[in-house]
């Protein structure tokens, strides 16, 4: 019998001979498995829990005999006895190798694991946070050898964690005194080490070993809304999920018009910028409250915006974002400090990490898409749409990624639509209308019947039924053109043109009614001439903004569509091809990614490496710029018809037949030509 | 004739050839020659102006003749009728060589000049500041290539400056698009480049060519006043200097009341925090004014203090360097920026350096003394003196520098004497009494005159005579012990023993009337025997810390003895070695540094590779704890009597004959073996 023993990691695979006597953790150590620790090996962590298996393993060649590992020591005992030990579990740094054996490291002992997405197609976020918590031993202060504290503590983890250098913040240094003492010179050191830095920052500390956890905030700052996410930086865990509306919509509802407030105003871009800071310090003390976290324990922020908020937020002036050549100040990732943005509620050496933007019009927001969605790692040409007030849209594939914006304005939200509202309880998001009856019947937010079954006025007594958002005005649209009440040009019939009543004139052109409620006090809801004209706009410049990158990319068809964006998720695939919102593509292939952009966020802030990977990205990405692009233009006037003249719809003609109708005989004064910038 | 030509350059002496044609700018580069350029070449900032020489020059082999540089060309011509050029200078970036030349390169138009000091023994201050001005022409965005205006910037300087990378403060982001805007894409760039650090960071930025200099603030945060001198960080000038008291006064006299009023007060360390930063703001508000300079031009503070201040200074409660081991926080360097002192009238980008402290009682002032000094790089063995209300005491040679912190108290400067005052007019600094008659006569500052000369009484009238400074006193006290009025042991006598009546009985002991202004409504000034005593305690902590040093380095003298403080200028180098102060040695070995902690200060401002220095020279000085040292009390003893009696003093006795009086007749009730810490 040889004095060294083969251990076998599972599920690396991973394998090595040690001596007899190696703790687990050494083991896995030497051999780079991913085994996490805290304290260092001093069994009071207990992340490195392992499952030793026992028996023949033919696939490895080895048997494992009872007494491979080290009998239970007292510290194991302790352990168990004071906090409880799974069954089959050990500590990896309390047991020690005996004999050949094969050993599990399940996920929550990797440091690298893996967060699953709720998405099906998507790729697990991997854990590899920029910010570790480290615990260390201290030398106790000696008056011969008058070192300061810090020096000892950078000592320290030289000798215990190999980690040979690090920088503090001075309001680390604050704390570090009392923190130490307080732990009788056994500390919590949480480093923050950028993607793109050598030395690591002490950013936090804590008396003995910190249990608290170490949390990052993703945030996606939208022109309307703000959404975070409190995500355990160990785990991936999202702990909280909160959201309020971007207070700076009282200085301009769309990204332009807040860009001319900060034109027409002296400091109003500063007057937005501490808006918005405001909001920010308070949905950080908010979301930390509800998840009954300390925010002093929020060590990182990553943030994904488009270039206008990417401004404000860096209080920069935006003003050069609203004119030729749309200039960025920068396009580069932002690294700075909670301090910095002023963010109160939070340490002040909170880190924050700004992705980078791709263009003047195409933001970090559309970079976390990228991340997210990873267009550039499919074989398959994927469009990737994530649909807002602007659009940020990604065509491409292994070869090559294309981007751009395309200025929708928020039709889609339901804004400037008449009977249109945000999507809240009350509001159609669903919408059907019998092509022989013409009588509609839909579904509205907070109740799962449709309008024509029973129970439906019950159900719905609490909200009412108070307008269309914006996924119900696509299918509105949509399905009104499927039932012939409208014409390829977008024209309602008037009610001897398509036999309902529900088309009733209005002035010159006419609305088709979808529910009157005025009898019970309730609204009437309508979708006039206008909003259909709007909803033309919106998903012609969408729409003409993918056309623009398929024409950059020489192709005629996508592979596949995906629906980004919080409201992404809503919209019925079927009626936004019908609509021509997106290209003809088989319906099996246009998938919901969610908000993609806050999804990146948290792949950024899960995963340091991630930052690397979107600067990589955005560089790599080539930028179309809808506004000079004369063919932009052409596209947008060609995409007006429902669904659009320039392509053929193959796929949608399998499943819907579109009645060929025209209402021109009543005239159509509002014209479909404008642009929105 | 050959094709180039062999170009010298003085004072480096460094030679090439080159091809004619070549700028004296480039063939400068190549050499490594050190001329300053900040436009890069671009013939408008005019920094690097030369002259070259004609005629024989046998030493390098070489004779320079008419068109050896090309004839002026026309933005020379411009710029000698706009700006003037003086007789025989040259713009080396448009001048080209055409012929054998020696070129000489002017102080003003090095880098690296040199800053001539005070003191003839100091060597001169060599110019290399961390934040240098650059300027760049940089390219204008355009739409189809989306980069920011930074990334341009970078790309700028790459291209212009080989300079590969730059990091940008969140703060600059901010003004970056209206200064390029401004400037036509040409501006001026603040680069800081730490000495621990490879990538420099851009901490501001002009329009064009920006021609208002680069300035830094070197403050000596003292106990009890805050020097700040304004230096020009391209030339080394000082352009302003002022100081105010230190408002922390108001919480405690010395540095102990200050740690035991944050041990009493909660929040108490905070307050004094808050109250030292906004002196700060105020003070360089104040001296940018004075110096009619814009105070957003002030780029980098470097600041010396002792280890309380430090830490109150950095936000860091004090309270552990009240109580053994006297742990500091930190004890390397510490950088940051104004913003996180809250330096509001201070760009946020301004970049903070804050000296490595020795050991928890010996702080970045004494590692400035040591920087300013030199011990450790003379042969002779030299004792440094910082003398305040904690003296720092360094003893070094080329082998070895020790340093010690003793505590002196105030009565050096005047505090806690009966008569004692600050320096300022109408104070005593210089006292003479007349062996045979015991009659004084004396200085005032602010005059000249001694008191016996005709007109002092006039000349004295404005400002009266008010009290005794802190050089007086030490004056006082060592001319009584040479006139007899006082023994060994610090005794004063009464009328009888030392014959005349100026020796009054004051209690049990008596007093030594100096002046009597009470006829005018003036005071009566005395020295009272509790005033020997205060500087018998003072003289005898200083001198005991210098004899624990003595003892370490194995010597019983020293070669040489360095009066450094603001204070230490003033103080007389005989009657500090009749008082016992200092060790015996040659009186021309007695040289007065001046304030050397701010001197210090200023050198590391203006040159970035001594902040590397005094980091290093503080990891070699040793460390001597006086407060756990048992020699440190038997020195302390043996050192009350005047002088001292533990050494023989051969060099003051060939000066002056101490009289063999004693006056033990009369009690001493108050003792001599107090300590204070």
């Amino acid at each position: 019998m040889t004095n060294d023993a083969l251990v076998i990691f599972t599920p690396s695979g991973k394998r090595g001979r040690f001596a007899r006597g190696t703790p687990v953790l050494t083991a896995a150590r030497q051999l780079g498995v991913d085994l996490d620790s805290v304290c260092g090996g001093r069994g009071i962590c207990s992340k490195c829990q392992i499952t030793p298996s026992y028996g023949e393993f033919p696939k490895h060649g080895v048997t494992v005999a009872e007494g491979a590992l080290s009998d239970w020591n007292a510290v194991e005992e302790r352990y168990d006895r004071v906090r409880g030990l799974k069954s089959g579990r050990r500590l990896g740094c309390q047991a020690t190798v005996q004999g050949d054996v094969v050993i599990d490291v399940p996920p929550e002992s990797q440091v690298h694991r893996q967060v699953v997405r709720k998405a099906a197609s998507a790729r697990p976020i991997q854990m590899d946070p920029a910010t570790r918590p480290f615990y260390v031993e201290v030398e106790e202060p000696d008056m011969h050898e008058p070192t300061g504290d810090l020096e000892r503590i950078k000592r320290a983890l030289a000798a215990q964690w190999d980690i040979p250098a690090i920088k503090a913040d001075v309001a680390v240094l604050a704390s570090l005194q009392p923190v130490l003492r307080k732990g009788g010179w056994k500390t919590t050191l949480a480093l923050h080490k950028p993607h793109d830095a050598e030395v690591p920052r002490l950013v936090a500390l804590w008396p003995g070993l910190h249990e608290g956890g170490v949390f990052g905030l993703a945030i996606d700052l939208g022109s309307t809304t703000i959404a975070a996410h409190l995500t355990n930086l160990e785990t991936g865990q999202v702990v909280a999920s909160s959201g309020i509306m971007n207070p700076q919509i009282r200085f301009g509802e769309d990204l332009m018009s807040r860009v001319s407030y900060a034109m027409m105003n002296p400091g109003g871009s500063l007057e937005m910028t501490r808006a918005v800071r405001e909001a920010l310090d308070a949905l950080a003390a908010e979301i930390a409250r509800e998840a009954q976290i300390d925010p002093a324990l929020i060590l990182e922020l990553v943030f994904v915006c488009n270039p206008v908020m990417h401004h404000l937020l860096l209080g920069i002036d935006p003003v050069e974002l609203g004119q030729a050549p749309f200039a960025l100040a920068t396009s580069d990732s932002v690294s700075l400090s909670a301090r910095e943005l002023g963010l109160a509620s939070l340490p002040a050496t909170a880190q924050v990490y700004v992705l980078p933007c791709i263009a003047g019009h195409v933001g970090a927001d559309a970079a976390a898409v990228a991340l997210s969605e990873e267009p550039g790692k499919r074989e398959e040409l994927s469009l990737v749409v994530d649909v807002g007030t602007n659009a940020e849209i990604l065509l491409g594939n292994t070869t090559r990624v294309l981007a751009c914006s395309s200025p929708t304005g928020p039709a889609f939200e339901g804004a400037q639509i008449s009977s249109g509202q945000r999507a809240a309880p009350g509001a159609i998001e669903a919408i059907r209308i019998d092509p022989e009856t013409k009588e509609p019947r839909f579904r509205v937010i907070g109740c799962e019947l449709w309008s024509n079954e029973p129970g439906f006025a019950e159900a719905t007594a609490a909200t009412g039924i108070t307008g269309i958002c914006g996924s119900g005005i696509i299918e509105a649209v949509a399905e009104m053109r499927i039932a012939g009440l409208l014409d390829r040009s977008g024209l309602i019939g008037s009610a001897e043109q398509t036999g309902t009543e529900r088309c009733q004139a209005e002035g010159r052109t006419h609305a088709y009614l979808v529910h009157d409620g005025s009898a019970e006090g309730g609204p009437r809801i309508t979708v006039t001439q206008g909003d259909i004209r709007a909803i033309q706009l919106a998903k012609s410049a969408l729409y003409a903004g993918a056309r623009l990158l398929m024409d950059e990319m020489g192709v005629d068809k996508v592979d596949r569509v995906v629906l980004a964006g919080a409201f992404g998720a809503h919209i019925s695939p079927l009626h936004a091809m019908v609509l021509g919102m997106i290209p003809d593509v088989p319906l099996d292939q246009v998938t919901s990614a969610g908000n993609a952009a806050g999804t990146g966020a948290r792949i950024a802030l899960c995963n340091v490496g991630a930052r690397a990977e979107v600067e990589r990205l955005v560089r790599q990405i080539t930028k179309v710029e809808t506004a000079i692009e004369p063919r932009f233009q052409e596209h947008f006037v060609a995409a007006n018809a429902i669904p659009h003249a320039s392509d053929p719809f193959p796929e949608l003609s399998q499943l819907v037949q579109l009645p060929d109708v025209s209402f021109n005989a009543g005239g159509d004064r509002q014209g479909g030509r404008r642009r929105r910038r």
